[in-house]
């Protein structure tokens, strides 16, 4: 069976696709409206790791909708979803076996309720995985340690390919720098440099 | 990492026990009150497998106590649910880094709360690890298939060591077959026999 696994090149995705290659023909598989460099991080981060890339289009109406919807709400959680429902249909579309992605137990966002599972899994006709949804913030933490190599910085210098990189090209593009500093609490991004 | 990993010889937590192994050194625990032969048929079925096998009680009491809210509710539901709570807290107290079990997507019971996952981890200093949780059925039964060699068959007629077995065995001594039968309704059992 083959597993396309939405990726943005953080510690999330890569560890998500870490526990499926047993048993799964993993690729990753970075959804991008080509707002930001993010496919360019993405392809680096998933050679660093050894495993197939591939990158679908995301179209720029989506995120601009999200972008908007982040300056209206002051905070990113609500446009984060939108963008991750619409990725999770190109993806299911693109005729993999199964779809799986990075979503933790411990998430405030995104989350995918198991309606939302069912009904991705029935209309494309795919099993949906969320390997991490079982596992809390610690255990996540002691697998990244022992498996990956991680660089982790502030979300500003850490180059990455995750939707929030390009809702802030887009929020910085039409509202100016300040705005993204008041909607993006400051916090901690990882890129994946490779395997332990 | 060690991980002690719910057992009942049944494919769900063996799937569990298999999502797990090659990040964690897995035991196969089998909690009973020793009131059917569970743990008997549990062993056998980590043997099988090849993967370490431990036993621990679990208070005679907790097991009448679950047979008799079986009896009042007419449905197995909250008994089984009960059980496993105390389960859970017998094996987080036996000392290994992480605790798993096979609780699925789709499963109606047992069911984890994240509240109780987390209060589990915070007072045992553990990590508690529900691997399917991210799968729904169809992709168990897919990797079911692939990877293990499992015997099914109604509740009454495949030996196995979940909570169901014991609550059943309860129920017929105090309240006879009859009471059994309506308080369970019909079902196929899985028995793990091997991998593939």
């Amino acid at each position: 069976m083959d597993a396309a696994v939405c990726f943005s090149g953080g510690k999330d995705s890569t560890l998500a696709a870490l526990l499926l290659e047993p048993f799964y023909d993993v690729t990753l598989v970075c959804a991008t409206a080509g707002l930001a460099d993010s496919a360019v991080h993405a392809r680096e981060a998933a050679e660093a790791v050894d495993l197939p890339f591939e990158r679908v289009g995301l179209e720029e109406r989506i995120v601009r909708e999200a972008a908007e919807r982040v300056v209206a709400d002051g905070f990113p959680r609500n446009g984060i979803q939108a963008i991750h429902e619409h990725a999770l249909e190109e993806v299911a579309a693109l005729g993999y076996d199964t779809v799986a992605d990075g979503t933790r137990r411990d998430d405030r966002v995104p989350t995918i309720p198991r309606a939302f599972a069912q009904s991705l899994e029935d209309r494309h006709g795919i099993d949906y995985l969320s390997p991490l949804t079982g596992f809390g913030r610690g255990a996540v933490d002691r697998l990244v340690e022992t498996h990956l190599d991680v660089e982790s910085g502030p979300s500003e210098t850490v180059p990455k390919a995750d939707y929030e990189t390009e809702i802030r090209a887009v929020i910085a593009e039409e509202y100016g720098q300040a705005t993204v500093e008041e909607c993006f609490p400051e916090h901690v991004q990882t890129r994946v440099r490779g395997r332990q």
